[in-house]
């Protein structure tokens, strides 16, 4: 029933070993060196989230994202993916695929006819239409005025912006507030806070409005409270964040090519590769304790995430280096 | 658009002054002395959460529970009622009342017909019938053979548990799987870490498959799992605790006595007072940062949670005495 989404770290132990810490996983876009965390307050714990502490979380979210629109914070921008399909009445939604696999199946069991569609253009007609951007496995980025020009000809645009933290001159948060444009965030990616569950919609106020009684009162924990409002308003290790991510992603291209590789896409937080055999490949890696992302229907892709710290970086240089 | 909860400190911030770290809270339930956070590793922050954890979750709380039902980890027993009213078409719902504020305007927003009750019987014929047991506000106690026995009477039995723990004689957990039964059960309120947003729903199969589906891969945090983990294998804080306040719930009422107020009911995590001008008798606890609930519908009702250590005793004490 659990769709493979990586991090299915225990797959990787089931069938090749070690402990949970001897592994290193690259099989999601997380990034491995998080925003630290920070102590929390007692209250953060024991008490209720306060409605002034999720404004105020709300609102810097708005500030990092150059959002005007309504903000709601979620568990995650999956939990947003798990509501969009009753924004409105199961009608005719469209993907722009290949994607995250989540999309298809949700609105599917909620009623709507899916297609998936391989072009911007394709969208138009539908009463909800889908882009992830950058996207997806293969880091497609999509040119958000083309996204844009979309809106007078979609009932409402869904654009997932999980990955753009470290691509934001693709983002359309702050095209938020016209009608029928929904944006979703992703906080645990680029932080890499996955386990914290937070990520955000932008949108307009009676989407927002609707959004926000399905959620209910306390959608999240008051350390995703505490610990997002702190890292959203660190533009200074969200900049460097982005230069190291970059860097570091043209360093794996180099390590992929030499492993005779081709880059196929991504963004700076996970690459795409074309290395042939994708099972061979990934039990290559797999022997050594490094775990990454194949995908069954193209059994050429390896997905990677990006390395932490030097001893990271140094075992998977040696296990791609010994053919 | 919030519905009052009792916890909304900002309120009694904005209106009476002093700093949040000032105020005592006894508008809610939750136990003032928590559950110790443990230091967590750094994937419980890092990675999503992986399927092997939350199963083994899934297997503590059965434990916890006695319970041999499905088990589904939600972020809080409101993330349950959030999905509730879709675990079937909308069709009639009974509530018994007075309860809960959420349930009658959650299941109304989703179309369902829903009718206040006050006796047990009176559920019967209902397509979704609500119990809160123990009851919150007032702590009323409901047969659980009666609950029971309605389970033919019903098509669908949610008994909201939310303030069982210390109560555990009173709950249905152990009758979960069979049909048309459905038990939540809150985590924050007995452990004191109602900022965590952790709660169960133990319910037969089908239910809880529907329930996993509407809820998505991740619904709560990495350190939801850790913590609710550990505490629920903790079964000597479990028992010290329940006897704490079973003590200090009767010590409550001898003040309250003291005070001129009379016992309506409760659990022991909270009790409700007949206080007279419940308007005025909270403005007096407030002006010396003592925070209480009140009821809109009820004007001498008041309630309160209990002092968590000693100097919370004595502010409560000289407030109650001082006339």
């Amino acid at each position: 029933m659990t769709r493979d989404h990586g991090g299915n770290l225990d797959f990787a132990l089931a069938r090749f070993g070690g402990r949970l810490e001897d592994w290193i996983d690259l099989s999601t876009g997380i990034n491995r060196r998080p925003y630290p965390v920070p102590t929390l307050e007692p209250r953060h714990w024991n008490a209720l989230p306060s409605q002034s502490d999720i404004a105020s979380l709300h609102e810097t979210a708005r500030q990092a994202y150059s959002a005007r629109a309504s903000v709601l914070a979620v568990a995650g921008a999956q939990a947003a993916i798990q509501l969009l399909p009753r924004l409105a009445p199961a009608g005719r939604a469209r993907v722009l695929a290949p994607t995250y696999n989540e999309y298809v199946p949700v609105l599917g069991d909620a009623g709507w006819q899916v297609e998936d569609v391989h072009e911007i253009d394709e969208l138009a007609g539908a009463d909800l239409a889908v882009a992830v951007n950058p996207n997806n496995p293969d880091g497609r980025q999509h040119d958000p005025a083309r996204l844009l020009a979309l809106l007078s000809r979609v009932k409402r645009l869904v654009v997932d912006e999980s990955f753009a933290d470290a691509v934001p001159q693709v983002s359309l948060a702050t095209e938020t507030g016209r009608a029928g444009l929904v944006v979703l965030r992703s906080f645990g990616k680029f932080y890499g806070l996955a386990g914290l569950r937070l990520g955000f919609v932008l949108g307009g106020e009676a989407d927002v409005t609707a959004l926000t009684a399905m959620a209910g009162p306390w959608p999240i924990s008051g350390a995703a409270i505490a610990i997002g409002e702190k890292a959203l308003r660190d533009r200074d290790w969200a900049d460097a964040t982005r230069a190291r991510l970059e860097k570091d992603s043209l360093r794996l291209d180099g390590l992929a090519r030499g492993a005779g590789w081709k880059l196929i896409g991504g963004t700076p937080l996970f690459r795409l590769y074309d290395v042939g055999d994708a099972a061979v490949a990934q039990e290559r890696l797999a022997r050594v304790h490094i775990w990454s992302r194949i995908f069954k229907d193209q059994p050429n892709w390896l997905r990677l995430g990006l390395p932490g710290d030097e001893s990271e970086w140094t075992r998977l240089t040696a296990a791609l280096s010994a053919r």
